[in-house]
């Protein structure tokens, strides 16, 4: 399988923790509660979360579904409801410490299937940036999975820039995922936080990267957009006019426009849409989106490349980047 | 002119008006300083919230601007910020009572070159009714500009059906505007609620609209959302996708799912991308597109139609469509 697929965005967990609450003092942790061989609910202080299975620990089961789908190997990153951004900073630091390592050892195991990336207590960039040396130095990581905002900072906050400067330092990939959606509280029917929120979590990193002048400052940073980048492709023209309207409220910090830094970024592939695929690719070219289907949770793709096979416009250069290549970029996989 | 473009997304407000602060007894309403001939301040409050310009209000020099770029006839509705969802209902009524009759003045002197949409009071459904039948029974506007959501209603609330069920036995177009948006206390800086929370406060509008089954019941409603759908048409993908895995969540209240319900839905055109455009047109076709600028708003489109006239591959029949043959049929302008 030395020409199989590479999905960028799969999510993993241990199969079980100790009681955070215990460790801790206080409560607001997710648990597992196992209901069988196969099953598991997601739990934050005895509140259902959601439904779990075993793809969703379990390496074994991971391989036979990859075997069947052609998928040589999966980036792992945790479950964002785990990255735990509101809780103390080192009692955070403690439970990405547990999660980084579960991963590490996955891919220490096979690491002609897995990949890692890890997570940080990024409401302590001091801390963050501690960790991040140890999954990039000691645990052989590709890089750290963050959120799309940490509490009240956004991407562009100054506190933030350190640990960002150190990820391009160490030549850490940055994988951007939603954790906290935009507009939760007043939307909670229908799933909309997960439909309308994270698209929009998405476009809000991008612009506060670009704004913020993270990008331009680090240009050989990599940052990749979960979900297509979500809104962001889309209203990349309304983004570019509000800045060149008003450089007063939006080039105040940065001086590099919004689609002079799309080169700078990197997307993965799950849009749910060849339309949105194309328009994706029109934007920022089949170097820069990689296959990622949110593995295994119900909002991915089923079936991993099944959009990218159906668009028989592309050209086979074009999907071997989309399915493989630009992955193994993204991540310097050619060279670790 | 009479082939010329219609604009279905401007603005206007009044020159002047009473001081609602001393009218109703309580803070919160915009005044307008005026600081010259042609320009004015905008401010809540004693606030400093945008400067505007002479083409904000004198419906003369509108038509000037109209004639330098073959715009035959501009869709007023009024500044968003003057919905006022937030105030006392009845107060609301009043100043929206003020507002609908200052656009159907100006619709009545030049009907050749003006149409325009009404405000209502729709924290207050029945209120919004009244006043919604009064737009449409006795001033002669072509519908209403609502909001993308209505304080702590969604546009699936329950309490609003009335109002659309109204909205489509009067042949009322209701075209959709974000105005309170989404994420705007956590992203002050850079124009973000510009240009991140609108477009997925367009989404969220489009995805209540849909889940809340408020198209599928009522299939004569002409719905038409401002900025080309904000990050609706680029996340189609994943809201269909959502809906067909998680019927549990989305499905609740309506069968027909997102796509399907995607030709109920009319579009503005204004997303400053010829690719957005085209996957715009892809998803709703040229005859739910029209024409939208956000005159005279720095986020609109300087030239009205420069972008639709840049896109060479566009037919004649989808150009005419977009500039003028949408609006018509969206507006009902033939049987006016």
């Amino acid at each position: 399988m030395s020409s199989g697929k590479i999905d960028l965005h799969t999510h993993i967990l241990p199969k079980s923790w100790p009681s955070l609450r215990e460790r801790y003092g206080y409560g607001g942790w997710l648990a597992l509660e196992h209901s069988g061989p196969c099953c598991a609910r997601m739990q934050i202080d005895g509140r259902f979360f959601r439904e779990i299975e075993s793809n969703c620990w379990d390496p074994a089961v991971r391989i036979v579904e990859c075997d069947r789908h052609g998928v040589e190997r999966q980036v792992l990153s945790t479950v964002p409801v785990l990255f735990a951004y509101w809780a103390r900073a080192r009692d955070t630091l403690d439970f990405a410490k547990l999660l980084n390592d579960h991963i590490a050892d996955i891919c220490r195991a096979r690491p002609d299937r897995f990949s890692g990336l890890g997570t940080v207590p990024l409401q302590d960039p001091e801390l963050a940036i501690g960790e991040l040396e140890r999954c990039m130095q000691e645990l052989g990581l590709a890089g750290v999975e963050i959120g799309t905002h940490v509490n009240f900072w956004n991407l562009s906050a100054p506190e933030l820039f350190p640990f960002f400067k150190r990820c391009a330092e160490l030549d850490a990939a940055v994988f951007i995922h939603p954790w906290d959606m935009m507009g939760q509280e007043s939307m909670q029917k229908y799933w909309l936080p997960w439909l309308v929120g994270m698209p929009a979590e998405a476009s809000r990193a991008a612009c506060s990267f670009i704004f913020g002048g993270v990008l331009a400052r680090l240009p050989s940073l990599r940052v990749c957009l979960a979900h297509g980048g979500g809104a962001f492709p889309f209203t990349i023209g309304r983004i570019e006019h509000g800045f060149r309207e008003r450089p007063d409220l939006c080039a105040i910090d940065n001086t590099v426009s919004p689609r002079e830094s799309v080169p700078q970024l990197w997307f993965d592939s799950l849009v749910h849409d060849a339309e949105a695929l194309r328009l994706l690719l029109k934007l920022a070219g089949a170097k820069r989106v990689a296959l990622g289907t949110d593995y295994p949770f119900p909002l991915g793709e089923r079936e991993p490349g099944a959009l990218i096979a159906s668009m028989t416009d592309l050209t086979a250069d074009d999907r071997e980047r989309l399915l493989r290549g630009t992955a193994i970029e993204f991540l310097r996989l050619s060279t670790r």
